[in-house]
């Protein structure tokens, strides 16, 4: 159980808030790079922990990320003309580059001293992984790019999306640090014996084994750019059936679900504001391209990690209709009736409450790794608002991490677990 | 006229207001029990006075009337899994009796000191006359069930069923004992001589009573529960054509449209908050069977006082496309253009906003019903307010009551009509 | 650039504000006359600076504005029938004639002592130029109707409409005094050679001349009911061309479109809130008839000043579906993308905000005229706020003024080019 106060600290992410300013130390993803195809392609709305800006991609091939108002009367840039290396208003024709420099104003006398002197608000931004990152924070303390495997391979090995959860970022972040639920949420019904439904999250023996313990034991490594948790239920034999999520901050986690030479997942969350939120989702192989029948179903969607999206990414099975819960499947086929297993995080986050009150939980022992997350980000941004900036920050090597499930004897501690399927205790990329 | 401090008493019920603990103090209605028509059926949402919860009915039968969130953390239990004598939450597993008590929490240690000692709010509820109702008010002094006569026959004998009105409950609850209204609301349109048409009120006798006599003189008897109301036209000759109404604290009413042989028609009001309420409406005969056209015609709606329901129980024609007013039918077919003697007393009620400013009425001789209806609420609730417990609240038997029509000599008072049309000079059925 | 305190001062108009104020004493448009087409039609919602109202014609065709709520208990008059001399409320009969006067009572005794006392608010109204105005002001300083030319013509020389803008209603008047967006909002795209898409403002010679000089030089001449700006771009050779706009106290405008012998246009805004306005448009010629090829172009909208319109008179293109602005259609047809000058004119001024902040301006020579507006109506409205009584709302023969387009030497001073073009300095009629 948090107090409120602690509530409040963790949720919100305006500019001004602790954490706030606490992710604002960060680059943080604000589109993917196919929201923007092309040179001069439309111009995106973007919403980013609260504030409203207008992405473009100039003439050159560059991102700019400004404000949304033109500093002349205001119309929206949104509506701009993107040409020639600048976003040009189409009001009385005002012209600014990606830097939000007005390098253009047709009702000025060339002689005016307003003249080169005007400029719109603009953050810097990069690509990597087919994401573009923005940076919001003091220009002197930029750090790098946080060097997340599946940016590092080529394109053909890896698959990027997102997808709209219309809730506050922390309780949906709190999902992916809890191996826990999925001994439920994403289980077939219990009267249900095959594995053959889409909706089912891995093998039948792997099925066997969430079903059969829903009380992992959590061992917690930290690292310097977070932590990884494992999670051990019971498997045949003497074996133990692991289940490993990297948390790096602030918001990138690497899910528990890849067996040895499977593909990876990873996430990463942005707040749109505290009561929604993109999550940037990534697979990605180290060995191998990402075959077409795999992208055709991560296309599709209500396949693992990728839910089944409609227009603005928002996932078809969403809030505004209860997830198209089916209650005659949820007798009969899987546990919640509702088909997907993002569909089935989203639906137990974004039912919490549009921001979850957590002063009226009741945590249990495999809720550590949720604790733990809140513990290090409300101590993070405590720190930093008390003037010790955040270290992970310039650590962007430290991210070249994996995380995904084993099978392993439960004579091997979770650090030895870590070598043997990772290399490293960390799960470190080497 | 009324003062703003007064209207305001009158019109909130949310949890602390005088009113609302008032209505705490008595069985209200929640749901139709055909909401949930089976055991282990889906569970529905239920929004009764601003709170939000879920109710269900177990394996068993009965009815659950619960908070939505789970105790463990947070997610809503409306997605949860009804099974096996308990709604299971789908995040993990956390298992709720009808009385909300925690029965299985399949994360947590056997020997966890937690364990047995979590509960969810449950409300208790009963079933009557297929509908469920709940008692949200102090366990100690919990009353019976009221005896309202459509839930003492046998199911063949009634037709149950509910529709959503867009405003404050008060406002709605005065046009039940203001008869008056139906020389204009109800009435054909001047120059419509026929009363062939579907939205037309009653006879062709009884149209022309009520159109030639829009001042009625009423006469009140209050009895325990409440009072009843009568409402005499000139009819033919020396004959008064009485309209008798029945009010039963909190909300409870019989119309005054049933003549000796009729079906008669009894509502009850629950505030959803307090611009929101359900209208439970109940036809019964105390003799016979409600016949299968009879049935068809209350199930299609837009028949006295059954309104043609879409999807939520809402009226086809609502507030938010003006009840389909067809403005040439107002012309020539019916005074409000609106078809239906429910969506026209719905639009009359919500059209005054959707929570009534009282304090800008001039009221009349024939709002003595409406007037005293708000006094008695008013005088009930601060005498609860001030530590005196309502009376009616115990006395269940008293809810037996009929009221209706009835065309008598203008010798008779009014308790001498009730004596004469019901046998009683309250309109109890003995 | 403006300070916020005149910021609000300006855009602000519910009664009590110094700029409703200033409103109210105007008589200012509030429906088509062709919304309440015949005596006895159906009455229609009037909303206008905040204030909710019902209008109707009556069986003698006189309008009657008033407030929607019956006298007696309130139910909406906007429901009422309208029938005989006057609105009669469809609750329990009270009937109420165009200036407000309850003339029927059926449910109230004839000797009663309110009968005969009760009045809901109304306010007086006229018809001219096929516009209901209506006076929202002192009655004992109510002045005559502004004689714009338009209400003078003949029918068959007019054409009015109107269109619902989602956003203050000073950044639209902002537009009419600011002709220099016309050399980026309405022209072609730079790559566009011909000017036969419907989508272009003017023809070929003019649209060179706009393109070729964002910059023109504004003139102003103030006179008794506003003022007159004119703004000058290069022509061929030493011509000018001069596009002119009456600015006409509080919200009336002609625009700089007509050349000599073309049809003249001009707007009326009306707030309807602070946050909406409608923006009454009219067309006239005062030589010759509105042709049957013309009134087809008006009706169907997406021509000229007139937007292409859905229900309730909203443009089919407009904020919540970004104006169906078409990126192709902005690389390759039009600067916006946006079809129709009166759709580019919404978009560059609703994206402003819902509310325009005007304090981050950045403003230049050529927004004199915007700043000249500005100005005036704040000194205009603190006047009236000190005591001091609008001169130009008794001076309705002032409002017999032209403007438009000329080209004309460069030589005359913008006295001599009025002179000229409209026979006097300011553009009165004579």
């Amino acid at each position: 159980m948090m107090n409120a106060a602690d509530n409040e600290l963790l949720v919100r992410t305006n500019a001004g808030t602790p954490m706030g300013e606490y992710f604002r130390r960060y680059w943080l993803p604000v589109a993917l790079s196919k929201e923007m195809p092309a040179p001069d392609s439309a111009p995106i709305r973007v919403k980013v922990m609260g504030e409203e800006l207008v992405a473009f991609r100039d003439t050159e091939g560059r991102v700019g990320l400004v404000e949304p108002r033109c500093a002349h009367r205001g119309s929206s840039l949104f509506f701009g003309r993107n040409e020639e290396c600048g976003l040009r208003c189409v009001h009385h024709g005002w012209k600014y580059d990606v830097e939000g420099k007005c390098v253009d104003m047709p009702n000025v006398e060339p002689d005016a001293g307003m003249r080169g002197k005007i400029s719109i608000k603009a953050y810097p931004t990069r690509e990597f992984g087919e994401l573009v990152w923005a940076y919001f924070g003091p220009r002197e303390i930029m750090p790098e790019l946080p060097q997340l495997e599946h940016g590092l391979l080529p394109a053909s090995q890896r698959y990027v999306t997102k997808r709209l959860q219309q809730c506050n970022w922390a309780q949906s972040m709190d999902g992916a640090v809890d191996t826990a639920h999925f001994s439920f949420l994403h289980m077939p019904a219990p009267a249900f014996k095959s594995n053959s439904a889409a909706n089912i999250a891995a093998d039948e023996k792997r099925i066997g084994w969430l079903r059969q313990d829903p009380m992992p034991r959590f061992t917690i490594l930290d690292h310097d750019v977070g932590f990884v948790v494992g999670g051990a239920r019971k498997a045949d034999g003497r074996d133990l059936y692991w289940r490993i999520t990297q948390f790096m901050l602030p918001t990138h986690s690497i899910t528990p679900s890849a067996m040895p030479g499977e593909v990876y997942y990873g996430y990463t969350w942005v707040p749109v504001d505290d009561e929604s939120c993109w999550i940037y989702v990534y697979g990605w192989h180290p060995d191998r391209a990402i075959t077409a029948d795999e992208r055709a179903k991560f296309d599709k969607g209500g396949y693992g990690q990728f839910a089944e999206l409609g227009p603005g990414y928002l996932p078809l099975r969403n809030r505004s209709n209860d997830y198209l819960i089916d209650r005659e499947e949820q007798k009969t086929l899987s546990f919640t009736g509702v088909r997907g297993i993002a569909e089935q995080d989203t639906l137990a986050q974004e039912s919490q409450g549009v921001i979850a009150d957590r002063t009226k939980e009741h945590l249990t022992a495999t809720d550590i790794g949720v604790v733990h997350f809140r513990r290090l980000m409300i101590k993070e941004a405590r720190a930093l608002r008390d003037g010790r900036e955040p270290a992970a920050a310039k650590l962007h090597e430290s991210y070249r991490l994996r995380s995904g499930g084993a099978v392993l004897s439960s004579d091997l501690s979770f650090e030895e677990v870590m070598k043997k399927r990772f290399g490293s205790s960390t799960g470190k990329v080497s």
